[in-house]
Parts: C-alpha cells; sequence; structure tokens
C-alpha cells in the first residue's frame, strides 16, 4: 500500500462517517430543536475520526462489510464528542474554543451544551441498537459491540479517566498514576473502537484481544506523542487539548520521562502495536496508521 | 387487593430495587472511587422508585419473572438519577438541595456531579446489556428494552423535554407545548419503563402499546398534581421540583387550565390509564398505583 493509497482510504472513512453522522441527528423543526443545532455543531465541528476509522477498518480485516460497522463508527463518535462538550464546560477545562472554532457552550449556552452532550450519548446507544443494524449482523454482535461501549465510556472507562484526571490537578502523580488515567481517558475508547470494529464482523475472541491490544498502545504512544508535542510549545489535536501555558504545571510523560525516553517508548509502543496485527491479513493501513500517529507533527 | 397488600408489594419492589441498585456501582478502592461515591450517594438518596416499580409490575403482569425486570428497573433508574443530577447543576436549576439533602455537585463539587450523571447514562446501557440478561430473556427482549431506553432517554425524549422546559422558561407558552414538554420530559420515561416490563416479558405489541396508554396517562396526571399541589404551596416529588417562590412565573396546569378543570383532567387521565389495563390479567396493582399517585398529598 503507498502513501497515497493510505491517505485515500483515510479520506475516503472521514467522508462516509461525516455523511452518515449528520443523517443520524436530525433536523426537524422540533421544539427542542436547538439541542438538535448544538448536537450537529459539534459533531461536525472537525476532528480526525480516528476512532470510527479503527471501527471500520478492523470491520474490514476481520472479513465483514464496512456499511455494517458504520452506525458503531457514529455511535462511538457520538460519545467522543460528547465528552469534549462536557470537558469544555466551566466546571471542566473552560475552554471557549475546540478545534479554532467557539467550544458547544460559548456558541448555545451552558445548559444546551450539557443537554447536548448528555442527548449525544443518548444518541449513541439508540444508533448503536437499532434494529436494522440487527438484520444486517444479528443480535449476538449487535449487543457484545454496544456493550463494549457502554463499558469503555462509563466509570470505569473515560469517565474514569476524566476522575483520576481532576484528581491529579495541583498534585505530582507517579507514572502508574498517569497511564492509568490515559488508558482510561482516552484509552478506553480507542481500545473500544477497535474491538467493535471486529465485532460487528463476528471475529472471535483471539482477534478481538489483538485489536484491544494494539489500540492500547497507539493511544498510549498518541498521548505521549501529545506531550511531546506540547514540550515543543504546540497543542494536544487527540481532543483532549492541554494550554501551552499549562506545560508545566501539568503531569505528562514528558515531565516524568523526559524527551528521550518518552520518544523512545513512543518507537516501543508502535512496534508492538504493530506486531499485534500479525493475527490479520492485509493488515498494512492499520500499521500504516500506527506509525503516522506516532510520527505526526501537530 | 386491599390497601395494604397493595402497599406491602410496593415496599418490596421498593427494597428489591435499592439492593440491586448498590449491587451495580462498586465500591472497590480504585482511583476514580469519588465518582462511584457520587453515584451511590445520588442513586441512593431517597425517591419513589415509580419507573422501576412499572418495570416490574409490567413485567409480572405480562407472565414475567420480576429477577429478570431488575436490571433494566436498575437501568431505568440510573437514567433518572443522572437526569436529576444534571438538573441541579449550576447552569440548569442550581438546586442546593434534592430530597432535603445537599445535591450531588454541592456534595461533591460540580465537576465529580457532571461526571457521576454521565457516568450513570453509561451504566444504565451497560446494566441492561449484560450477558447475564441475554442468557435470562434472550438478544431479542434484551435489544427491544434497551433501545426503549435510548430512546426515551434522548434527544427526541427525556432530553429534548428538558431543552423545552428550558426555553418557555419567562415565557407565556401555550398548552400545546407544555404538554409536549411534559411528554417528553418526565414522560418519555414512564412510558419507557412500562414499555421496557412488558418488554422483558416477551409480550406482544398490543400488550406493549396498552402499557405505554397507561403510563403515558400516568405521568401527565402526575405533573398536573404536582402543579395543583404546588399551587397550594407544596413542592414536587417527582424528582423535578418548582420552588414554590416561582409559582406565579411558571407555566403549569392550573396556571392554563385554572384548578378546576386540571382537576378533573386528572380523574379523565386516571380513568383512561386504568381502562387500558383491561388486556392485563391481574391488573389491580397498577389500577391502585395510578389511582394513588393521582390523590397523593405530597
Amino acid at each position: 500500500m503507498t502513501v497515497n493509497e493510505f491517505n485515500e482510504r483515510l479520506d475516503n472513512y472521514g467522508k462516509i462517517v461525516n455523511d452518515a453522522l449528520l443523517k443520524y441527528i436530525p433536523s426537524n423543526d422540533v421544539r427542542q430543536k436547538q439541542v438538535f443545532e448544538a448536537m450537529r455543531y459539534s459533531v461536525m465541528a472537525g476532528g480526525k475520526r480516528i476512532r470510527p476509522v479503527l471501527v471500520l477498518e478492523f470491520c474490514r480485516v476481520c472479513g465483514g462489510d464496512i456499511e455494517n460497522a458504520l452506525p458503531f463508527a457514529c455511535a462511538i463518535e457520538f460519545v467522543h464528542t460528547y465528552s469534549l462538550i462536557h470537558d469544555d464546560l466551566p466546571c471542566m477545562d473552560n475552554a471557549e474554543l475546540r478545534r479554532g472554532k467557539p467550544s458547544c457552550h460559548i456558541k448555545f449556552g451552558e445548559a444546551t451544551a450539557l443537554l447536548a452532550g448528555d442527548a449525544l450519548l443518548s444518541l449513541a446507544f439508540e444508533t448503536a441498537l437499532c434494529n436494522n443494524n440487527i438484520d444486517k449482523i444479528g443480535y449476538y454482535n449487535v449487543i457484545r459491540a454496544t456493550g463494549e461501549l457502554a463499558k469503555a465510556s462509563g466509570a470505569e472507562g473515560m469517565v474514569g479517566g476524566q476522575v483520576i484526571d481532576l484528581d491529579s490537578v495541583g498534585k505530582q502523580i507517579d507514572l502508574d498514576t498517569l497511564e492509568d488515567m490515559h488508558k482510561k481517558k482516552t484509552g478506553a475508547m480507542i481500545i473500544a473502537a477497535a474491538k467493535m470494529g471486529c465485532m460487528v464482523a463476528g471475529a472471535d475472541g483471539q482477534k478481538i484481544n489483538a485489536a484491544g491490544e494494539y489500540a492500547k498502545r497507539i493511544g498510549l504512544a498518541f498521548q505521549i506523542v501529545d506531550d511531546l508535542l506540547d514540550t515543543q510549545g504546540d497543542t494536544s489535536t487527540l481532543g483532549k487539548p492541554t494550554g501551552s501555558d499549562d506545560v508545566n504545571n501539568k503531569n505528562t510523560y514528558v515531565s516524568l520521562l523526559g524527551i528521550q525516553k518518552s520518544k523512545e517508548m513512543v518507537e516501543k509502543l508502535t512496534d508492538e502495536a504493530i506486531d499485534f496485527l500479525k493475527v490479520f491479513d492485509d493488515n498494512t493501513f492499520l500499521a500504516m496508521l500506527a506509525e503516522k500517529l506516532a510520527k505526526r507533527d501537530r
């Protein structure tokens, strides 16, 4: 696979995901239309769509139809978007900008933003559980993929990581805590995305586990690259930005390990991630994705 | 069924629900334990457990085992509790008390309360989708009951109603808007509870519809009784309290219809609700529940 072919597939996934995302948020003239506007605004505000891409590609490499994975790709992006809306609220990060645009609560007010986030989480499950999915991939695969999403998004997954993050502000934490935080805060959803893709395709436990191990490592590597980029004055791009002004007060891989060891860790994690792909035929795209994320400069 | 027998069953349902709710929120010593504490605090803060009671009793009258309905009863109570936590936040009702105790954000801080609400919504779906449920009631019934919960809790249901409510503050709204708001804000989840109970028992469409029609009417009647009690200086008890100080600024059934017509509407809705129960054998408890809610004085 050439770099051009890789980029073409990545762009194509982005396009079909964006089209599908919009389809799930109605724009009809109901009394509560402002919440749908806020949901659409935040969902369509951009982003790499890494989680949906993982759902689609893991489904494909497991022999599934990516059309069948699309609702689950959207569901996980709804969960991701809700988490960003709530993260930006004044009681959390109090961020006025998200990807260069006014954050949801700046644009629509705090109450509507709170509710738009809430509604996106429900929409994620509604999207995953729709009858159409059952017809296409069967009850068993719908339930295990949706159950994975529920577990990964909750207090033992993403929300749990946010709580650990909140609790660590202004404290010196150790490497175990930092790793636990990232594994939950961003790792859980990236792992869920990879596993859900396999589940949609009806893959076996060996493949699902390998997908999870790959995703765990690219998620952690992504975070360390974020920390490295922050040190250079850039900002995070996985959706949990770190203002460059608070770099010195933050617990990061760079502050705990130093620049050199952090870079080595990214390389090691990426190599390990790619190694876990050997149970999949036609795994070049996923290998190139791991490398692209590790070597990105923004 | 005597009043004593009715109360005994109601109390028994409350007890088994409370025991089960606790079971689903781990208290182990994880780094993010404060979010579990906040979840437990709000879930166990009391309340009538009307929605869980509807799940259990509709399952029973459809010939199902209430043990099988218990996870779904808990799931819907988790959704209800999350909505109360978010409703109380400063950007929403800014309520410092909930059922006479400090509200979640007063007790645990705003960020933890926000995240505890978020985590409860994910937990609801995790609880509904657990493998144990699949073994007991089958894939089909798990998916349709959980799908109902997703739809009812989102922007077309409960959250939609909250948005209409927010939008109506300080405005004079008409009866259609008021009804639309209540149908969504509290009605959607009460209807979902009744339907989910039937679905867990594997009931047919006729019974599921009848349960929904019954629930729609007791939900609306409940709201009108709330408005009537507010006029007498009491406060709401369905979990969406109206401070007596803002009674005069609020759009209520009483302000739009007057006291007499509001009372007649409660009677009419209750009679209609009971009439929809005729497709169920052994429906006395549900009929008595409708009457109890209509005649309550707090």
